[in-house]
């Protein structure tokens, strides 16, 4: 079975994801917004760590109305944009589409799968180091694996299909039979580094030389594993040193949040920090920290909203 | 009985107090480094909210070895300073002398009697808004009132005394029967205001205006109620409403951490955050969110140290 693709989003990370796909031979369909003329023009590079690559022609579209109908949508953009997700959604869907959100965060299937019921939702994290540089033109510095696990009942056999395709690609990529508790294994990382490199305005590396700022990062990671396993999902404490260890190995790198925030994006604070912390609550377990931290990132990002 | 004055550290503070004290007549004596040949030449200005004044001359030393032996020493400068405390008091105390620390923090009063066994020590809490503009040059901006409690067992005489003539200086002062909860009503304040300022780098009136920054301030004063309420000091939750409110109405006003960043001073970090944190710890309750705190604003003074 051939998979048609559609990928929403080609920014650092889907412009990486389906690239990958369509330099292996992918049916994939680009839905782009500021890039498109630059893609249809000039294509779309890559620079990667794991090898340059560039594609053109690429099947690329201004408006998810002139989209074929898929069989299955990767969704890249930010959280902060899936109030758009059912109005680009339905012209490209049909009953069995798979809808496969690689985002960061907690809840976004729940909420996809309510406002489209009956839709087919999956979910993806990516372990990536990646960034737009330019109009059709991705930098990818490090990492890149991915974790894929469904959220509806359906759909499965389709997204096993597509752990197969982006092997196949390149990309290694796992199947998880637990979505949940990958998106908390995530968590552990994001809570700490995202936010941290926003009000610290500092690198990860920055981060791992100052032993308050590992420490606190540590705490973090700590707080969410508690709060994981509060909610059902059992993770070990030592998962969080395996993290720090990880991230002291890795290149130097602003963590996404930190993007959104120097190019004065909105920053993804409702999934990675609210549903983390209002989650862990209707469990029973305050994630005192995490809440801190979200606390700050809103103030900072009202002041910066403010100056515009 | 008339008793003998030395202020050390005619700073924002200690140059408003220590200049009422004086131009009520006070026989005082003032401890200057930087300052001294300006306040020699020109005296003290001292601009106030309740009234300019000018003191000309001032009995200026510069040195601790020249001041005459006193009976009250009003310690006024940064807590970061106190290691340099055994050697300037010891030219200039007698056996009764009263060393009185208006200080910020906790446990300083503990760590000045061990390093001086026998000295009589009390301490006192400035609820005061005021900074040094220039050399000699004191504004006071709000509030004003003086809290004085004793630390030893011996000196409570003297330390009546000290209140009445600042009462009779025109400064507002009460006596405390219990200093340790004195302190920890003051870090209800302190706590939030002090560290969140340098972190979101925010006045007060910009964090009163915003409700995340706002709702943390006073989750990080509920906390500082709570961790004194471990360590036996009664306080009412209430209060941290009441401070809310009492901020809501001060005039805008970097808090002294704040001054102390932005002019790459050293942040008192270890009496506002470390000890209560540390106190609490040993009273058996975790201060999460202030010791959150402190680690962000550890970092941020290592990098600034480092960038010097």
């Amino acid at each position: 079975m051939k998979l048609k693709y559609a990928l929403i989003g080609a920014g650092g990370l889907g412009g990486y994801y389906g690239g990958k796909l369509a330099q292996a031979g992918a049916d994939i369909h680009f839905l782009l917004r500021s890039d498109y003329q630059q893609v249809v023009n000039n294509g779309l590079r890559v620079d990667s760590v794991k090898g340059d690559f560039h594609l053109h022609p690429v099947s690329a579209y201004a408006s998810a109305e002139d989209m074929p109908v898929c069989d299955v949508v990767l969704v890249c953009l930010k959280t902060t944009s899936n109030h758009l997700l059912p109005e680009l959604l339905k012209p490209i869907v049909h009953d069995q589409t798979l809808v496969l959100l690689i985002q960061n965060g907690l809840g976004i299937e729940d909420e996809l799968a309510q406002a489209m019921p009956g839709l087919n939702v999956a979910g993806g994290l990516a372990f990536i180091c990646s960034q737009k540089v330019g109009p059709g033109h991705i930098q990818h510095l490090d990492l890149g694996r991915l974790i894929l696990g469904m959220h509806s009942s359906e759909g499965e056999d389709v997204l096993k299909q597509v752990c197969q395709d982006f092997e196949q690609a390149g990309v290694p990529t796992t199947f998880s039979e637990d979505l949940v508790l990958s998106r908390w294994q995530k968590l552990v990382w994001n809570v700490p580094f995202n936010g941290l490199a926003v009000v610290l305005d500092a690198s990860t590396n920055q981060m791992m030389v100052n032993e308050d700022a590992k420490e606190l990062a540590q705490e973090l990671m700590l707080e969410v594993v508690h709060a994981a396993n509060h909610c059902g999902c059992s993770l070990e404490e030592e998962f969080a040193a395996k993290m720090i260890a990880t991230t002291m190995n890795m290149t130097p790198y602003a963590p996404s949040m930190k993007q959104d925030f120097d190019y004065q994006r909105p920053m993804e604070i409702e999934a990675i920090y609210a549903q983390p912390v209002k989650t862990a609550r209707a469990a029973g377990f305050e994630m005192k920290k995490t809440a801190m931290l979200e606390r700050q990132l809103r103030f900072m990002e009202a002041r910066q909203q403010a100056k515009k």
